[in-house]
């Protein structure tokens, strides 16, 4: 299921000015982020679908939000 | 700024059913998920810190989302 990698998401975390971070919660932020990404492109989808279009376009993904 | 590649967020839009995704819809994805983990961190980054601790744990996370 996981298609966004871990180490971008400790880069994140550790920008924001931790000084250390647990593998488990680089891993609880990563699924929450794909569980959001999924709910809005599955949205997307339907917006563009309902519109008679087969290309997702960005208001598709901004209406979605 | 950006750290989310840019492939898994398409390859994400495409599993919900799209049959072709156009790039600044991805883009826009991208750039959203990008703010809310920001957002997450940062408010996990002073839990952890009010508590005393170095260490960003997956409760932090949790407690934030």
């Amino acid at each position: 299921m996981s298609e966004i990698p871990i180490a971008p998401i400790e880069r994140i975390i550790k920008k924001t000015g931790a000084q250390r971070v647990s593998g488990d919660a680089v891993y609880a932020l990563r699924n929450i982020m794909e569980e959001w990404a999924e709910d809005i492109a599955y949205k997307a989808v339907r917006i563009a679908r309902h519109s008679g279009r087969k290309t997702i376009n960005k208001g598709d993904i901004e209406v979605s939000i």
